[in-house]
């Protein structure tokens, strides 16, 4: 989600305060409530220099989540690299490895809370977690029907996910990552990986 | 959820007028942007008559969600007269045969993108989900941590109809519920019924 926009010179630490503030706001307020100009007092910068760096609030609210999933990007690079009984429970571990730190618990919340149709991010959200999740998963899974088990594993993340960031819900909020991995893992492996009924490839 | 207000002689139809504007308002805006004003004049009463009924925006917000987990209440009522090896299928069919309708769709999507910490309701909302949704398959559960495995199959659930509803994710979007049915009832089965690793009983 980084782009040229992420790379103009002399702007990069603005840039980021930028992002930050969006994020705190985003995190604490429904979308529609959360205006370019209240990120820049929030950010303590001039309005016009918001709408330098962002087209428009959609851009800005995807910018300041991007994190939330670039980043279990590359911790999955390194999934191939294990043996493939824990592919489940390593992608159990990665994804909350990032959202476990408060911040991004907040932007996983506060995605999750603004998928409203007013907002528009519902296609926005839809986009970014098939290109981001089934993108990173899909090489994983075995050669039949790929985009039916990546769908089937990101039910799983982000029940887990709303289970523990947004509502959390004891036992699953307080419970360590080795605990959530041991318990979700084997469905994860098993949307994967596993054998699912012949009748339902067809549906795919 | 239907307390002594639902049974107030001669007001019924008033009343539910107001429930299902609510319904209406709460499914297309965020819940800040819903005022007990804006869903009188969707229903086309007097204001004083919503205070009437309900005291409060939240209690409004709860009831015009309360049939989406009533009615599979009703549903899962009948689960004790499956054979035990149906049990997950039927969870599954039991929430989509209600989740399915448009207009419940519509209050699903509602309840989950209202969650933000300004609107009070994830606390609301994660004990309706324990009261109602763990209460009705806390008695399915084998003997050994309960909460644990109702929480854990509300984690298929939830994502399920994240995925199904909200996001409207294909293939699971359009795929009939029997396909949802044989795909995560098994997940379902396993985490109510099925055997839990011992070390993670001890967390619950």
């Amino acid at each position: 989600m980084t782009g040229p926009r992420g790379r103009r010179p002399g702007h990069r630490d603005t840039r980021g305060e930028i992002v930050a503030a969006a994020r705190h706001l985003f995190a604490t307020r429904s979308y529609a409530q959360v205006s370019m100009r209240a990120v820049a007092r929030e950010a303590n910068v001039d309005p016009a220099l918001v709408h330098h760096y962002f087209e428009s609030k959609q851009e800005l609210f995807l910018m300041a989540m991007a994190d939330v999933s670039v980043r279990p990007s590359e911790l999955l690079g390194k999934v191939a690299e294990v043996p493939s009984s824990m592919l489940g429970p390593t992608v159990i571990m990665a994804f909350t490895s990032v959202w476990d730190e408060p911040s991004h618990r907040d932007s996983f919340a506060a995605i999750m809370t603004n998928l409203t149709p007013e907002s528009g991010l519902d296609r926005n959200v839809r986009e970014f977690l098939i290109s981001g999740i089934a993108g990173m998963v899909e090489p994983m899974c075995a050669g039949d029907a790929p985009r039916l088990r990546a769908t089937l594993a990101i039910t799983q993340i982000l029940g887990m996910a709303m289970a523990r960031y947004v509502l959390r819900m004891e036992p699953l909020a307080s419970m360590p990552r080795e605990g959530l991995a041991r318990l979700l893992g084997p469905t994860i492996q098993h949307y994967l990986i596993g054998r699912l009924d012949p009748e339902d490839l067809v549906d795919a």
